[in-house]
C-alpha cells in the first residue's frame, strides 16, 4: 500500500455496499436554507436500514420486533465539509469497513452534484439483546454476507 | 349560551387547563424561517404528553409501557393562521373540550408574544388497548380528574 | 351524482394526480412500533413538494429562494383510521380537490398493503409573498397545469 | 496533574458552562422504547444554541438572521454508552473545551437519573460568513466571554 492511497477513493472504487440519491427536501433544511445537521444522522440511519434489509436481509424489523434484539449505534464520528441546500440531490453510500464479533463499522460519505464530498462518517454499530442490554455474537449468515462484501480494514 | 359566544375566548378565560411557553428554536424552523408546520404536531403531541402526566397523572408511559395501552390521535383539525419566527417565545395552552367514554378532545392554542392566535387546533385522542387495538373506557380516576376540569363541551 | 357516491373512491379512480410507495422506517415509529403521528405530517408535505416540483412544475426551491414567495398549509384536517407499522410499505395519493384564486385544496390518503385507508387528509394551501405576508395569486402557468388536473370540487 | 486525571470529571467539576434537565419524550424514542439517536443530536444542537443565546449573548437569530453568518457544526464525534428510555429525565451539560480564531470545540455530557453518562460527545463549531461560505474570527465581546469560561484546553 502507497502512503499515497486515499483510502477514501479506494473504498469508493472497491467497496461501496450501497448508494442511493436522496433529494434535499424544503422540511431537510434550516433558516440558513441548508441541511440542518441532525438530519444527516437521520440520513445516516436510513442507510444503514436499508442495507441491513436490503443488501444483509437483517432487518430492523427482523432484528428488533422479531428477535428481540437491537443494533444501535455506539460510535459515531463526522465530518460535514461543505453545505448541502435544499432542491439539491446528494448521493449517499454506504462502506463497509470492519466487521467484528458482535459489531459492524461502515463509512457513509454524502457527495454533492459536483462529486465533492459533503458529509463523511463512520459509524460502528453493535448487535445487543435487548433483555440484557449486553453484545451478542452476530449470526453466522450475517457474518457471511458481510465478508462476501470485502471489509476494508483486515482483522 | 349566546349565539355571540366565542368558544375560543371563552375557553381560554374559564378552561385553560394547561400551558406553557415554547421558545421557536432555529431547529425547527425551515428555509423561510418560520416553523416548520409538521413541528407544530410534535409540540401539539407534548402538550398532550405533558398535561396526562402532570394534571392527569396518567402518563405515557404508564399507558403505553406499563398497561399496554396507547392513546392515539384520531383526529385532528389545525388553523395555521399566521406564521412564528425562530427566536420568538409561543404559549401554548391546552383547553379540554369534551370527554367521551373512550375519548378526549382538546383544543391546542398558541399565541404569539402579542397574544394574537398563531395556531388554532382540536385534537382527539382515544384510549386503546394495543393487544387488540380496539377503544377502551377511560379509568374512572382518570375520568374523575377529566370531569373536576370542566370541559367547554357538555354532553 | 348519486347520495351513494364515495367521494374518496370516485377521487381515487379519477383524480389521483400524485402517488408513491413509502417504506415505514424504524426511525418514524414510536414506542408503540407505529407511526409517531407528526412524520405523517412530514410525508404529507413532502407528497405536496413532490408533486409541485413533479407534475406542477413549480417546486418549493423556486417559490421561496427564487420568487420570495412561500406556501404555507394554513388549514388541516386528518383523520388517523388505522396504525401503519415499521417494516410496512403504504401507498400515498394525492388528489387535487379545489384550486382558489390564491389557494390549492388537496386530500393524501394512505393506505396499507390491503388497500384499506390508514390517514386521510385535507390540506389547504395558500401562496403568499413572504415579504408582506400576503395571499397572491396563482401564477397563470400554474393555474393551468392546475386546471388540467381536474379538480374533484367545481367553483 | 496526575496520571490518573478523569478529564470528563474534572471538566464536570470545573467547567460545565451550561447544564440543564430534559425529559425524554414518547417522540423521541423507537420502536426499541429507547432514544433514536439522532435525536440526540438535536439536543446536543439545543444545548450549543441555549447557550449562545443565555451564556454568550450571541444568539442564532443574531447570527445567521441579523448578521448573515452561520456557526455550523463542523466535527462531531460521540460515543452512544447506554440507552435512555422514555419517561426518564437525563441531564445534559456543556463544557467549554478549546477556543480558537474561529473555532469553538465543546463537550457534551448526558447522564442518567444515577448519574452514570449515557452520551458523550465532542462538537466543533466554526462561525462562517454565509455569503462567502467561509470561516471568519470570532468577534472580541464573544472571544471575552468564552475566555472568561476557562476552557479545558489550553492553546
Amino acid at each position: 500500500m502507497s502512503a499515497f492511497r486515499d483510502p477514501l477513493r479506494e473504498s469508493l472504487d472497491s467497496a461501496v455496499t450501497y448508494s442511493k440519491d436522496l433529494f434535499v427536501r424544503f422540511g431537510d433544511c434550516d433558516p440558513a436554507g441548508i441541511v440542518f445537521y441532525p438530519k444527516y444522522l437521520e440520513i445516516f440511519n436510513e442507510m444503514v436500514e436499508d442495507w441491513c434489509r436490503g443488501e444483509l436481509h437483517f432487518s430492523f424489523f427482523e432484528i428488533v420486533a422479531q428477535r428481540g434484539w437491537g443494533l444501535p449505534t455506539v460510535h459515531l464520528e463526522v465530518d460535514f465539509l461543505a453545505p448541502s441546500h435544499f432542491g439539491e440531490t446528494v448521493n449517499a453510500a454506504l462502506i463497509l469497513r470492519k466487521v467484528g464479533k458482535t459489531s459492524i463499522g461502515v463509512d457513509i460519505v454524502l457527495r454533492g452534484p459536483d462529486k465533492a464530498v459533503r458529509v463523511k462518517g463512520k459509524v460502528v454499530l453493535v448487535l445487543i439483546d435487548r433483555r440484557t442490554n449486553r453484545a451478542i455474537d452476530l449470526p453466522d449468515d450475517v457474518r457471511a454476507r458481510l465478508a462476501s462484501l470485502k471489509p476494508i480494514t483486515e482483522e
